[in-house]
C-alpha cells in the first residue's frame, strides 16, 4: 500500500506543494492509487524517517520510504516498470533533470514571491509564524510587502518562461507526444500557484495555457478537481 | 560526402557560430567525416537551397539539403542511425528540445550583447556593416555601448546559468554519462564566446568549469584545437 505525505493548509483537502503535485501526478500516471496524509510545517517529527526526512513529499510503500520528489519518481518508474514511463527510457531520465532542475532553480524562486502572499492566510496559526519567519528571511521583505509588489513581478515570470513556451510550440508536452515527469515538474509549479488563489502566470492567448488546460484534464481532470482557493483579495 | 557550410571569420579558419559548432560536434559524435565550408553574413545568395536557406549552418549530403541546426542534427541521428545516438531515444529527443528551446530563448539572447562586440573586428568589412546594423537594432544600443556595458552583463548571465550548474552536480553531462545533442547545444555557446575571445561567462570555480573542459576534451580534444582569437583589448 502506498501512502504520499503532502503539504496542507488549516483546510486539510488543500493541497498546494509543487514537489507534491508533481508525485500526485506521477501515481496517476503510473495508475497507482496510494492514500494520501496531510502534513504541516510545524510537524517535522511525524514524518516517516524522521529525522532526517524533514519535508514533503515522503512516500511509503510496504516497509520502503522514500523520499524527495525526483527520487520518488524514480522509485515509481523503477519498483512500477510496467505502467507508462515517467521518463521514456534511460535518455529521457537525463534529459528530464535538466527541466527539473531549471523548474527549481528558475520557475520556482520566480514564483514563490508572487505565490507565498496566497498561502500565508492558508496556514494554521502555528504554521503561519514558521512561514512568516522563513520567507521573510529568504526573500528579505515583509509579506506585506511581498503582496504589494507580486504583480510588478509578472512581467518578468512570463518572459522567463520563454522556453517552455518555445517547446510547447513544437510539441504538446515536455515529454513528446505524451506528458512525462518532466511535464509534472513543471505543472507542479502551476497548480501551486492555482491551488492558493496566486495571481495568474499567465496572460491570456499565452500559449502555454493550451498545454496548462491539457495537464488539467488528464487522468478523467485529476488535477481540475482539487481542491482551490478564490484569489486572495491582498491585489 | 557531407558538406557543411559555417560561419566564418575574416580569417576562413575562425568558425564561432553556437550553431554551427552544435553541428560540428554532432558530427564528430557520429564519427563523420565533412567538408566544411567557411560562409560569410554577406554571401547569403550562395547557400544551398537560397534563396529559401539564408543562414548557416545548411548541411549537404549528396543530393540532400538541409539547414537549420535542430532538423540537421535529426536528419543525422535518422540517416546515420548505427553512429552513436545523438539524442538518446525518442524519450531522450523529445526532452532535448526543451534544453535547446532554454539555450535559444535564454543562454543565447544573454550572451549575445556580451560576445559580439568580440565578433565585430574579426569580420571582413562588408559583413561588420551588415553586423553592425543587425545588433544595434536587436539590442537597442551601440557596439561602443555594448562593450562599454558587457562586464556589468556578466553576474546575471552567470546567475541564469543555474540549471546547468544544478543538472552537472548530479550527473556528468546533460545527456547523462555521456554527451549528448543537448550537451552539444549548449557547449555550442560557450565555443561561440571562446572562439571570438570573448569574456568568460564562468568564474574560476564554477563546476560547470569541469564539464566544458571535458567538451572540449571530446574527440581528441576536437573542440579545443580550434582556431581562437585572443580576448580583445576593448575591456
Amino acid at each position: 500500500m502506498i501512502t504520499l505525505y503532502e503539504l496542507a493548509g488549516r483546510d486539510p483537502e488543500l493541497r498546494f506543494s509543487p514537489y507534491c503535485w508533481r508525485i500526485r501526478m506521477a501515481l496517476a500516471h503510473k495508475g497507482l492509487d496510494a492514500t494520501t496524509i496531510p502534513w504541516r510545517f510545524s510537524e517535522v517529527a511525524s514524518l516517516p524517517g524522521a529525522p532526517a526526512n524533514r519535508k514533503v513529499p515522503v512516500l511509503t510503500d510496504g516497509a520502503k520510504v522514500v523520499a524527495d520528489s525526483v527520487e520518488i519518481a524514480l522509485y515509481l518508474e523503477d519498483r512500477y516498470g510496467n505502467g507508462p514511463s515517467l521518463f521514456g527510457g534511460p535518455g529521457g531520465e537525463a534529459h528530464v533533470h535538466f527541466i527539473l532542475a531549471w523548474a527549481d532553480s528558475i520557475l520556482i524562486p520566480a514564483m514563490a514571491p508572487i505565490v507565498a502572499p496566497s498561502v500565508l492566510p492558508l496556514l494554521r496559526p502555528e504554521d503561519q509564524i514558521y512561514f512568516r519567519a522563513s520567507r521573510e528571511a529568504r526573500f528579505g521583505i515583509t509579506f506585506e510587502q511581498l503582496a504589494q509588489e507580486r504583480g510588478a513581478r509578472l512581467p518578468a515570470l512570463r518572459k522567463l518562461l520563454a522556453p517552455l513556451r518555445l517547446t510547447l510550440a513544437r510539441q504538446p508536452f515536455l515529454g513528446g507526444g505524451e506528458p512525462s515527469y518532466a511535464d509534472y515538474g513543471v505543472f507542479g509549479c502551476f497548480q501551486w500557484a492555482r491551488c492558493v488563489g496566486a495571481p495568474a502566470p499567465l496572460e491570456p492567448g499565452d500559449k502555454i495555457t493550451c498545454w496548462l488546460t491539457e495537464m488539467l484534464n488528464l487522468f478523467d481532470g485529476f488535477a481540475a478537481r482539487a481542491k482551490i482557493e478564490e484569489p486572495a483579495l491582498l491585489d
